[in-house]
């Protein structure tokens, strides 16, 4: 198990940036806009005691000198002989949290301070501090026992092909970095920067003037720490991209509106420095009184996760756009992520979630009809929503997504039905979070549009309803709806009849009752009503002697699947009292039934979503999880959470950060993955649990700071 | 032998891009700035006479379909069986111009233009019309024998790493891309776009809906050619780069004063489609009817390659910076490369050469003292230059260079005497082409501190002089200067009493006498010539019994090297009459003496630039066979120039498009090379050559058509 040497993001929010690290060998880097990690040498270390050589974590591989490229018979003498080793895997502790990641060797410790903030909305403040695309970093040298001053170093290889390295010329700091998106810089005294092809001709220069090599790969920032001394050298590490940030609609960064060029972002995160750092120790403190072992580890890793795919934008009219990109897919927004990331994004940046329901509403939202399976007549469908909204900075032309493709029964193929429920699932979640009423009152139409296309995809004739969704969207041209679950097999895979929808359409039902009755219209609330009615009836139709609960229902798909109780979560965070105990029952049954080895547990104790399948969504877990604990009185699992992070931290998978999709227990897809952060839901034991994360996490802390 | 199978490049002037392909193979691509191949699977193909299946040029691999990283258990049904296949080897004929590169491989034909045009100085004319970074691409099918409409296609699949692929949204035209930076686009009538991971999936959609995929790698444009007809298709290849280009001097390109957008660029692309195209016929007939053979070949491919380096960018105050990426070393306008490029760029835009100049003295110049080797003393020197402005796009700080490391004996040692020979001659060389007699007086000083400098590397005492350089830079602080052959071994190596230095020497000062007797300082001119006269006595005394002169006089190295030659080329090519006759018969004798077998020629009849290293710079040999042919008398070396063209057409090779550098004919640095443009000189067969070269190539071409 390669505990400590996974990789983690470390992220500030909405620049679609990282500092990823972790892994042993050049695995991690500064990665910008990216699928997965960068794979660039990362270099932090300090001068042995005895002086003359270095020890540095082994965030890096072979120094690879270019030299032969150009002295291609090695006539020249350029080359260092190697003095840079790295510390053993025994010497070297990491203290995993979730805003500082900080790694201790010999006298050496290095820390990230990447803290989640309370983002404000920008429309009305002025959110420059929280958003500047920076992270701090301290590297301090514990040199009391050394009886010579000895030098302390942190630097990378940077692997954009457009750009060479650099050192930054710019007063008040030295810094080194790539072009005008990356650079690593500090205001402290004495500390200089050099560029080579290995690291010790940047750390023992045979002539000082040579430290500007730029056609080395490498560049570090290199400081002294006195004999007899503790120095810690505080180093900010930026991110910044200047031009159109993506095509489709042209957008460029939030945070251009303060900032005009790296070195601007480099000198905010100087100023920033200080009260970042005490936020990010005040989260962990947070974070770890609510959560342990296992569940704080994977919290922390998912969060971190979540934050390296954000990206804030703003169109030319400035309006903001706030993206959640799909990891190592990077597709935008993808709708089946954001009802997940909404538990989470409500306590720190609710209006986000209202930005992209927007998002939903105005362009990526479309009329169809709808179909019986194996008919091609044409009934009236209505509203749905694209599955996400472009891939990797390319948004999708509007009423289309980057990924559903008509014509399919499995992966690829339509998810309209389920995008339905979620519009209806998260904007409940947000108005029931904010009160914004005012918005409830102008999505009022939609949500109505909601309810119409909701009852049309359950049966064209009011009396054949039975509340589950029974017809496919007539954009699949033949095939089938999926789930979120795309690359399951039918079990979750198939939206018609499926019992997760089934239960997630119930309790969209109930959501719209709550929200119609909320808003007045007491008619569309009678017809929610009635339609959760049906969607119950049906589910608990679907019982089994055994007390279990089919798949699919009524199409002979026996499969045992846990997500079944997911949707429970809806009613309960937004508040709504579920007045069918009955169904309750059934689903408690159901799942108390099948969480046993053999159905749907690993033989290792891990939770396994379906029978028939042996792939599972950490994300997924963590949510019925919480379900499983606060409505369905079923104790924590720790031995699972266990299992679970296993599979993070599995040879393989660490490598990936965070991943969501485990093919018993491998990180097959899903990787890198933003989706996670249903695991905040664990530390929400009371009746308010948005509310009380919030207490939690960002209740006593520092918000944001308005700077002129 | 992989002809016609090597990569070139296609390429547009000042924009640093590339579309680089041949290697069969995902080997070439669109690329940005890049060291080498983008690498990028390129599809240009067509539908069989039977349809149903297609044939494309070889230049793709295996599609890499990443659906399994979504549909992790392969149960989906997205699959396209292959129906894509390459053409054979036998049926493919490329008729490869410098302007035009054509393939043609059944009925289909496919031709590239990228013609090499005269660029005005942008401080006084219009020169959107040439500085437009696009490149014209036509695709024609003869379906005359058809009896179905056949589909043809071009695309590719894009590697740049931060964004996807899409489809262009714009009125008018039907395009694909990569963010806001590459774009492929046509505005023929019924073609059609789409996204895919696999070709067959844009060429045979089971749905239409389904071709706006947008996690696909793969983007093509698809047209019908109807049975019965000939079809040409016109696509628009561009490139554009939005924000700030480089760092440390902060500029963008300056194409950026007339577009703002990539779609911009594609507009102003089909509007000059029809004089590119037939400027580009024009310049290839105009070549062929200069050189033959393989020269024919190597020019074009030369040609082609110095497009790709170069880089017009403007500062923040407009002011033009002109710029050549070294190759695969992507350092910016090194100084040895650009006195070699002055013979083309004078022909095309000798505007820049000036540009580079004004760079030179006015960022890139310091001033320093001298050493005698093995000696601390410290004796005045005076002006030199760098060896380059930077790398990769980050300029180098004022006075710096991005190579030159103090300390060293070999490679990436300092350059300062042979950069200062440098400057001479290349400002030599502009002045006499374009009689700018303004820049000329306004140099003056430059050129006195060239002499004051030059004189000073010889000896400290006047009376000590031998006309060679024979102290070092102080900044190389007790190493040694080195020469242009950087990675060869002391025969050429080393600066310092070398005889190419010599003779490059020896023509500095002959240019230095010219330029002052010019500009009416007749001291200054008097003190050139006695220089040059003891150059010349040096040289001519270094002559051993058997005619031959040695790589360094007076320090035992008995190399015998053909660039001895080399610099007899400035006064033949800026027109001053060589008084010295004895000289040039030396010269002549020691050339005959040593191009033979077991010397300087290699057994396959090759040429060996130093006796004692198997290494060879084709942009040198190309230079020297001028100076052999038009002023030593010596043929043609017709086998000679196949062995050369046999380098660059090796298998290993053929990837870095044209390359300077081989190591017994493997080009193992210097790839992908800006430089061998000198061979444009073979086809100066008078007494005027620049004059010469201008009719051939730009004399009765059109030029720079004025847009609004």
């Amino acid at each position: 198990m390669p505990f400590p040497f996974f990789n983690a993001h470390h992220s500030p929010v909405g620049a679609f940036a990282t500092f990823t690290f972790g892994m042993k060998g050049p695995k991690g880097g500064l990665g910008h806009e990216l699928a997965g990690p960068a794979n660039e040498p990362i270099y932090i270390g300090v001068e042995t005691i005895d002086g003359g050589h270095y020890q540095a974590l082994p965030f890096y591989g072979e120094a690879h000198t270019s030299a032969e490229n150009f002295d291609v018979e090695g006539l020249g003498d350029m080359q260092f002989t190697t003095a840079v080793k790295p510390f053993a895997d025994e010497d070297i502790v990491r203290n995993f949290g979730c805003a500082v990641d900080e790694w201790c060797a010999g006298d050496l410790s290095f820390r990230v301070y990447s803290p989640p903030q309370i983002v404000p909305d920008p429309k009305g403040e002025d959110a420059r501090h929280v958003l500047t695309p920076s992270l701090i970093v301290e590297l301090s040298v514990d040199n009391r026992k050394g009886q010579h001053d000895r030098k302390a170093f942190f630097g990378y290889a940077g692997s954009d092909r457009t750009v060479g390295m650099r050192i930054l010329d710019e007063p008040g700091m030295v810094g080194i970095g790539q072009g005008t998106s990356i650079a690593i810089a500090t205001e402290d005294e004495g500390v200089y920067a050099g560029l080579g092809w290995q690291p010790e001709a940047i750390l023992n220069p045979r002539l000082n003037e040579n430290l500007g090599f730029m056609l080395g790969s490498i560049g570090l920032l290199v400081g002294v720490v006195p004999a007899g001394k503790i120095r810690t050298f505080t180093f900010a590490v930026a991110f910044f991209k200047e031009g159109t940030a993506t095509t489709g609609i042209e957008t460029r960064y939030l945070y251009r509106r303060w900032f005009n060029r790296i070195e601007e972002v480099l000198q905010a995160s100087f100023e920033n420095a200080e009260s970042l750092i005490s936020e990010a120790h005040g989260f962990d403190d947070a974070l770890a009184n609510q959560l342990q072992g296992s569940r704080r580890l994977m919290a922390a890793h998912a969060i971190r996760s979540y934050y390296g795919s954000t990206q804030l934008l703003e169109d030319r009219l400035g309006r903001p756009l706030w993206v959640v990109h799909e990891g190592e897919y990077r597709m935008m927004n993808t709708f089946d992520l954001t009802v997940d990331q909404a538990f989470f994004e409500l306590v720190m940046h609710p209006w986000t979630v209202r930005n992209v329901l927007d998002q939903f509403v105005e362009r990526y939202s479309y009329n169809d009809g709808v179909r019986f399976p194996g008919d091609s007549e044409i009934h009236p469908g209505g509203l749905a929503f694209t599955h996400d909204m472009g891939v990797s900075n390319a948004f999708a032309p509007a009423t289309r997504s980057g990924y559903e493709q008509a014509g399919l029964t499995g992966c690829f193929s339509y998810m309209s039905s389920e995008e339905l429920t979620n519009f209806v699932l998260a904007a409940g979640l947000y108005i029931s979070h904010t009160q914004d009423n005012d918005w409830a009152q102008s999505r009022l139409e939609t949500l109505l549009a909601c309810l119409q296309s909701l009852e049309n995809r359950d049966n064209p004739r009011s009396d054949h309803r039975n509340g589950v969704m029974g017809l496919d969207a007539n954009r699949c041209a033949g095939g089938s709806e999926i789930t979120t679950y795309d690359s399951l097999d039918t079990s979750l895979g198939q939206a018609r009849n499926n019992l997760y929808l089934a239960v997630k359409g119930w309790a969209t039902y109930l959501v719209l009752e709550h929200l119609f009755r909320q808003l007045g219209d007491e008619s569309a609330a009678n017809r929610s009503l009635l339609q959760a009615e049906r969607a119950a009836q049906t589910i608990k139709g679907a019982q089994d002697e055994d007390g279990m609960l089919p798949a699919i229902m009524g199409e002979g798909v026996e499969s045992r699947i846990i997500p079944a109780i997911e949707a429970l979560v809806y009613p309960k965070v937004i508040g709504i009292e579920i007045k069918d105990s009955e169904l309750v029952n059934v689903l408690k049954k159901h799942f108390e039934t099948i969480l046993v080895p053999g159905i749907c547990l690993f033989e290792n104790g891990g939770w396994r979503l379906s029978s028939t399948s042996k792939n599972s969504w950490l994300s997924k877990i963590y949510l019925c999880q919480y379900v499983a604990e606060q409505m369905l009185d079923q104790e924590e699992d720790n031995r699972a959470d266990d299992v679970h992070w296993s599979w993070l931290m599995d040879d393989d998978n660490a490598y990936f950060a965070w991943s969501d999709q485990m093919l018993q227990g491998k990180a097959v897809g899903s990787r890198y993955y933003p989706r996670g952060v249903t695991s905040v839901l664990w530390m929400a034991k009371g009746d308010r649990p948005l509310r009380q994360i919030e207490e939690h996490l960002a209740g006593n802390r520092v918000k944001c700071e308005s700077l002129p």
